[in-house]
C-alpha cells in the first residue's frame, strides 16, 4: 500500500505533519512525500525548508492520497495546478482520497468533492462550497473513500480514522498510544463556536499583521 | 524574543512540529530551527530530510529553548554530545527551557532537571528519573523557567501552555482557534492507563519490527 503526501510550497506544516506522524506506523505501507519538484520546498512561514526527493510524476497512482492545506490553496485551487491535477489524475485509482484543513479546497478543485459532504479548515467553508461540496462541521468526514479533516491540528484525528479504516481499530489505538495521544488543550478554544469574541478578534488582527 | 528549536538527526518528527506551528504565531518573536551543522537533517525514519539553516553555535542564547525527542535520545542523552552541550550552555540564560517527549533526557543529561519534577514519553519515565528527575505523569509540567512535555504529541499542549505564560491566554487561545485544535481522537487510547493490554501488545510487537 503506496501512501502519498503531495505538497507544494506554501504548505501549512502540521496539516502534513500530523498526518505523516501517524500513517509511517502503518503497517505493509510505503509512505511517499512527493512534490511538482524534487528539492527544496518551504512551508507558508518559509522557516521550515524540506528536500522533496519524489515528483508528483513519480507517484501517479498512490493506494492513499493524503493533500495538507495551506493559505496559498485559494489561488492554488485552479484547473491546471499542478498538485490538483495530480489529484485529478490519481483519485480515480485510489483505495483513499483523503485532505487535511483547505487540502479539500485543491480535492474540491479537482472535482472530488462534488455534492458530497466535506470539511475543511472553519474559515473556508465558503470557498468549500463553491467546489459542489457540503461543507460539514465536524472535525472527520468519511464519504465513501473521500475522507476529509477540519483545519490544521486535525490531521492527527483524521490519519487515525483513516488507519482504523484501512488496519483497525487495535493498529489505531496502538499508534496512539506511541504517540501518546492523549491531547489536554490548555483552553477549550480550537472551534469558532468555543472561543470568546476576544479570542476571535486577537486571532483576526494577528492575521492581518 | 528568540525561539530556538534544537534539532539533531533522527529526532522525530510531530515532537518538533507541533510546538513549530504553535509556537510560530507568537507575536514579538523570531523562530529559529538549528542543528550542530547547517544542511540536511534526516528525522527518525528517514523520509524527512529539513535542510537546517542556523548552527547551535548561531543561537547561543535563545530566550526560549526548545528540543524535541525521538528514540535516539536514550544514546545522545551524555556528556559531551553537541545538543546537550547547546543546552547546558544555554540554559543559565534562557527565559524558558522546554522539552516534548524523550528531549526531556536531553535536558537531564545537561544538567537541568536535577531534583525537579519533569515528565516525558510514558516509556521513559525510569530513564528521566536516571539524571536526577521526579517523573510525573503530566501533560505538561512546569517547574519554575522548565517545561516539559509528554510523548510526541504532546508538544502541542506544551507550546500552547507556553504562549499563556509568555503572553497570556487570549493570545494562546487565538492561536489554538487559528490552528483548530480542538482535538477529537476516534479513539480513547493514548495513554498506558487507558489503552488495552491488546493494544499495548500491538504496539510492542510493532516496536520491535
Amino acid at each position: 500500500m503506496q501512501i502519498a503526501i503531495g505538497l507544494y510550497p506554501e504548505f501549512t506544516s502540521l496539516d502534513a505533519m500530523g498526518p505523516y506522524q501517524v500513517l509511517q506506523h502503518l503497517p505493509h505501507s510505503e509512505l511517499v512525500l512527493c512534490a511538482e519538484q524534487t528539492g527544496l520546498l518551504r512551508d507558508d512561514i518559509g522557516l521550515l525548508n524540506i528536500d522533496v526527493r519524489h515528483t508528483f510524476d513519480d507517484v501517479p497512482h498512490p493506494d492513499v492520497l493524503v493533500v495538507p492545506g495551506g493559505y496559498i490553496t485559494r489561488s492554488l485551487a485552479v484547473d491546471g495546478n499542478p498538485v490538483v491535477e495530480w489529484i485529478r489524475g490519481a483519485h480515480p485509482t485510489t483505495t483513499w482520497t483523503t485532505s487535511v484543513c483547505t487540502g479539500a479546497l485543491l480535492l474540491g478543485a479537482a472535482g472530488v468533492l462534488d455534492g458530497r459532504p466535506a470539511t475543511t479548515h472553519w474559515s473556508a467553508y465558503s470557498e468549500l462550497a463553491s467546489f459542489g461540496a457540503e461543507p460539514t462541521e465536524q472535525r472527520v468526514v468519511i464519504d465513501g473513500k473521500v475522507v476529509t479533516g477540519a483545519g490544521v491540528s486535525a490531521g492527527i484525528d483524521m490519519a487515525l480514522t483513516l488507519v482504523a479504516e484501512i488496519a483497525g481499530p487495535i493498529v489505531a489505538q496502538s499508534i496512539q498510544l506511541g504517540i501518546e495521544y492523549d491531547p489536554q488543550p490548555p483552553f477549550d478554544s480550537g472551534a469558532p463556536s468555543k472561543a470568546s469574541p476576544e479570542v476571535m478578534q486577537a486571532l483576526i488582527e494577528s492575521l492581518a499583521r
